[in-house]
């Protein structure tokens, strides 16, 4: 694959695996991250985080800045939302992913972060990926909307080459001519970059399916073909969510699926889901 | 859904199982089909027919017409094929899957078929569907390349409609932007349709990602979001094959396909693989 | 482009005209066809099919055969359609073109057809293609809603190596992300096909758009980039149409239509449009 | 359409007119902006504009910033890109539209662009927009390679709620499946953004189809259906361009295309081609 360098796979055991916390993220078990889409106040992300540090989730996700297709949507609470993430992480040890949009605000962004997310609409935000290259912490990368796999390579390649080493990627869906779903998750995906790269693949089943009802059986089946973790919007009230409510699962729910995806991914020959 | 009425699940157990020879699709075991893209010759069948037996297979797949885009490919071998396929029956006791694409056959081939396929390409050729619906053996229903799940189920109304009950629905890939693979395989439809039809439904990985490679893990992935069967090319010289080549497994291969999909088939409920 | 034989331009100057009645499609005029998506009833048809006479259009469209996504929509008159296209025909002079979805009806339409449709769900139901390919009436081949060009040419191909030289392109949308419009009209099809082979192509605005207002400007845009027709639905009742009344024009906006399709033809170096 | 509100059309007649130079954008002459994909030195640069200047086109493009997917391609020259064009504006007096990637580079390309442009890639950068919102230039937006027309005309929306009026919306071709062109040009976008904004609308052939021969055919179906203008690669050497040579003019060539839009602008209703 033309350009794919620093990304590619040089020998059938040469993987990468990212150490965030004490959690290996490529290694031998499947990382689950989960959090709600936007953090909206301390009440919410409290009381969700102290639910997943109680479920055995390692990693907190929750947006400060929020990329939103229209001007007049919540874009997030900003700095004010980095602070509560850092409270959170105080609280319960939970490692942090969170958005940056731009450039400008990497460092910023970064102090607050375990992991920074470049989101799918900026995958191919080039300023963006190589001030993330030159940034300290992990970088999880998402899949464009209409982003060929080698297009996404590419982009992890310019973070690479900017000098980051540390590099995730993250299916989360394409956009196709089905409407049933919000995007058409492509799990092909997951055992494609396993074969051309070394870096962690990870899957987002609620940006690729958009309804709550698929995210379990979307992420038994990302765990069956190899994915190393999940990224899970987790809400303690999906009904009050200010964003991506009815993907949302309640922390009993995601605790089901943690169960079910435990069984699958021994079965699958890892050694089940990594807990804090 | 508009216009989903045959097909529609009732309630939460509501489900038809199909019967084909002695084993049941739609039921508790997850159902491999198998066998080469064309009939080639005699000596072809009968070889990839035993080593499938051998390993277990219940159901042999093979076509007799084949639908090509160029009118200057391998159109199979038309009634020699069927005749074929029912020595390769007469000595494994495999049941046989074979495509039918013009309503007018629908008579000359049944009596040589277990299960009647109608291919993706068809999926909206309502006159066959009309005539399939008409016929008394199961029929299997790809999905079209470029069919939303609402029109795929559309199109299995139209064959219930006709009379015949005994559909079975096989995802098979869409077509999208992303050209690594042949098409882009949807497996969230398995439990979207899962969760909206009483059907049995399988998926074809072989066609749904035209590499080779994929195959084993597209189908653990399969599995784990709950399919009912798979349907994948073997041939016991892919190299040699006259069309698909590039997306057949050889049997040994196969082989380990299934034990690794038997081990995801129990951890997600299933009592593992259909054995004849 | 491999497999394009019989279908290929040989030259710069070689071209297929096709003739229907005394018009030549393929020519220097730009050739419209138009009436309702469905043979309704005779009132309807001789409605429409006066006004479009009195307008001077040569070749009336209305189907008596509908493929419909669902099993509950009217399907069309069947037989009875083509006996009413027939006296329509007798009433005005006009041409008849009218679509042929199973290759064993291709016998009974063939005599009421000037030219044999056959729609974007059968651009490769190869039996109906081979059987088109057989008779001796010109053939309208829609590309597939998601066909590339080189399939619908070797689509194409297919009915010229059965013997039927007289093959009408016709471009009418293909299916995309963009859900505005009923499909993505891809114009620039128009040059590419004219480039690659002798055969006429011409555009379908309504299907291609599937919004009234739309028509307008897309037919302008065909005939700007070289269509050798439009094929437009028109109906004096579109409120009352039994099928695609939202795309469907009146005889006057059909007029006014044609009127500014005329200098945009003549700007473009064509003769204006065909008149019967 | 939701959250359309500053970009919405109020009335039949309400349309923005945009001046850059004495040229107005979105009145009664298509405009015409070309030039080179990337400004890659000043001899031509210097050439291109001349020979631009001559043929009487009022608006050069060129980029000094550029978008790759890859990281090891050419990204432009930078800052000594943007004098270069000043250099060219100063000599030939005509109009700078030059691209911006990241929000904190606008403040110095400001400046040196009589319009600022922000890429397909860039679409839904919403820092990005946001500054871009507050320059003092006239903003050229390209839709995104899979935005719908809404997520587009959310995009312009949050320019103008951001401060600034001026915005030129630039369709360019969208990902689909077909790969015979580079993108597929999605010109009814045309007249439907023009039905729902009282914005100007141009249209970029050239990334649009990605070949030469088509980016005539195409500017005339564009400027049919209503384009205010063209955007267009030309280069004195294609083959030696140093991006997207194959997709380029030569100033000849590219004066025949204004020769032949001008015919069909004043056939669809517009007073001709914008000179300098």
């Amino acid at each position: 694959m033309k350009g794919i360098e620093l990304v590619r796979k040089k020998s059938e055991d040469h993987k990468t695996v990212i150490l965030v916390n004490d959690i290996e993220i490529g290694a031998d078990q499947v990382v689950p991250m989960a959090g709600p889409c936007a953090v909206e106040n301390k009440e919410q992300l409290v009381e969700i985080a102290s639910e997943l540090k109680q479920i055995g989730v390692p990693i907190l996700r929750g947006g400060a800045f929020k990329p939103r297709t229209s001007p007049y949507a919540f874009m997030g609470l900003g700095t004010k939302g980095l602070e509560l993430l850092a409270e959170a992480k105080e609280e319960t040890g939970m490692a942090i992913v969170t958005e940056v949009m731009d450039p400008g605000d990497i460092s910023s962004v970064e102090p607050y972060a375990d992991i920074l997310q470049i989101g799918s609409r900026n995958m191919q935000n080039f300023p963006l990926l190589m001030a993330a290259g030159k940034a300290k912490k992990p970088v999880l990368l998402k899949r464009g909307l209409a982003a060929t796999i080698q297009e996404w390579l590419l982009a992890a390649e310019y973070i690479m080459v900017s000098g980051n080493e540390q590099v995730i990627l993250c299916e989360r869906g394409i956009r196709t001519f089905e409407n049933f779903t919000r995007n058409t998750i492509d799990l092909a995906a997951v055992p494609i970059v396993k074969s051309l790269t070394h870096l962690p693949v990870i899957v987002d089943p609620s940006h690729g399916t958009g309804i709550r009802e698929l995210v379990t059986p979307v992420s038994k089946g990302a765990v069956a073909m190899g994915a190393d973790g999940l990224l899970i919007e987790v809400h303690t009230r999906p009904e009050e969510a200010l964003c991506d409510g009815d993907q949302s699962l309640t922390p009993s729910h995601f605790k089901e699926l943690l169960e079910q995806c435990e069984k699958v991914a021994v079965a699958s020959g890892k050694k089940g889901i990594a807990k804090n």
